[in-house]
């Protein structure tokens, strides 16, 4: 009994691409339709075979699916929204794969028709690639989802799309969107944030040279590099549509840069240590719930 | 013709032991001897034969040597030299690893006896682990050693020490020390402090619990606890011996970020899509320049 029997993704990029490619390996006998905004994405889907049709827009996409999964830039919800909602059949899930939830809510659920559900969802995965290309069958193995119903859903609604998800590999978590918000602020939008800002401070510097900085980058900052080239699109979009939750947790992390910036200036080496030791048990847990691998140097390093 | 046939290495956490099984495995002739401050250190590498002989003391250590490296945290510089100074013979070459380098010339420069010549060293490499079971003999193969020889430091010595490190596998560059402290500060030192901040803020923030930065780190989190789970003493004295450039570099930082603090605020979509658009051209340059794995996400993912 799959929960879901035809589907529709709009929006083919890393993550739509990926769905995709996890639905056609785990639940073989669904349905699948797709759109992308730009047609050479379109093009190469079909030569991929990634899904049984590609649709020309997304209202073409949503015609007949019993779960609609938006996977554009948060930008888009608003213009997407408008041309899927004539389309969709009463009795279709509708839900998304944005990096902030509060924000679908508000701009998608207005736009719905009345039999239409929303159950907003964010798989915490993803890759600094960016394509139908870069997408991936495993991507959401072992990662977590996130579903931000509203309240007032129907359990058994938010049960379904939590057993898609869970089919795909993905362990299942439902929080309030407001909440999701915060919590995503703090462990990827401001981290996207810092090594973005930090990746621009480094290259725009005087006196260092950009080839400088390339060449010494094993001393740390190539770990910064590697999200800072996450999609630039997609990310504005977190950043503009998750403001309060951002700039929350930003004025936390400049008090505490401010911290340590005071501590180095006046040599207190007690409390560089102390700040310094509380780390470790972090990566440990980590390692331990399974996000992250245990090998050195994320297992770059031949040792 | 092996630049040196007798060398001793004091300290022999990662980098010492990387080092001892470095010279091994590309300079089996070369005798090595060495030491730690921590008896259970020096039991461990004389367990696994790192070195042909594990001396109790630095002083003991150097006797003969005609290279020694100081692979200690900077702060305990000024103590090693002091015991090294009287035992070390006339044409010895002092040299280290350390992460900053115009705290070795001030501090290690005074102590050294006349005929002994100091030429700081710093090989871009590492990982977050510690110790002398951490180590492998690959560690310095294509990363970049950086000497930063005082004027007047004859440059068959240099030249010297750097074929020492290019037989380690090593790419090696010659700069000047406050040079180096400036551009390490941007590549590595302040990659390190916001990385350690980060992980600090996260920790301690009100509203979201710690099981859930572990949860959904997989964000972009859990790319910071790698460098944050780096070895506390050793950055401690990171900071507190490269101070000044580690102050100039932030103050940018601190700037930058507040710039797209206020983009965010205001709602700035271009100036924030331009910003992180830069990025990816600095990501490229680095896997080209060999210094990062081109594999998405570090090779961490299956896809």
């Amino acid at each position: 009994m799959l929960p879901f029997s035809r589907v529709a993704i709009i929006g083919l990029g890393l993550i739509g691409s990926s769905l995709a490619r996890a639905v056609r390996q785990h639940m073989p006998t669904v349905h699948l339709t797709g759109t992308d905004i730009d047609e050479a994405v379109r093009v190469r889907v079909h030569e991929l075979g990634l899904v049984d049709d590609v649709a020309d827009s997304p209202g073409a996409a949503v015609v007949d699916a019993d779960l609609v999964i938006l996977a554009v830039p948060l930008g888009a919800f608003a213009s997407v929204g408008a041309e899927i909602a004539p389309e969709l059949s009463p009795g279709t899930l509708v839900s998304d794969v944005g990096s902030a939830k509060q924000t679908v809510i508000d701009t998608l659920g207005p736009l719905l028709p009345h039999g239409v559900q929303l159950v907003p969802a964010h798989p915490v995965a993803g890759t600094e690639r960016s394509g139908p290309d870069a997408g991936f069958a495993q991507l959401f193995e072992g990662r977590w989802c996130i579903l931000t119903p509203q309240p007032g859903t129907p359990e058994s609604t938010v049960t379904r799309l939590a057993e898609f998800w869970t089919r795909l590999g993905s362990k299942v978590d439902v929080m309030d969107a407001r909440h999701h918000d915060l919590v995503l602020a703090v462990t990827s939008h401001i981290p996207h944030l810092i090594a973005y800002s930090i990746v621009g401070t480094a290259a725009d510097l005087e006196g260092v040279t950009r080839g400088e900085v390339i060449k010494y980058s094993a001393g740390g900052f190539r770990d910064f590099t590697r999200i800072a080239a996450s999609d630039p699109t997609m990310w504005r979009d977190v950043f503009l549509t998750n403001k309060d939750a951002v700039l929350e947790v930003l004025g936390r992390v400049s008090e505490d840069i401010a911290a340590l910036q005071r501590a180095i200036r006046w040599g207190e080496g007690d409390t560089l240590f102390q700040r310094f030791s509380q780390s470790r048990d972090i990566r440990r847990a980590i390692v331990e719930a399974g996000q992250d691998t245990a090998a050195p140097d994320f297992g770059r390093n031949p040792g």
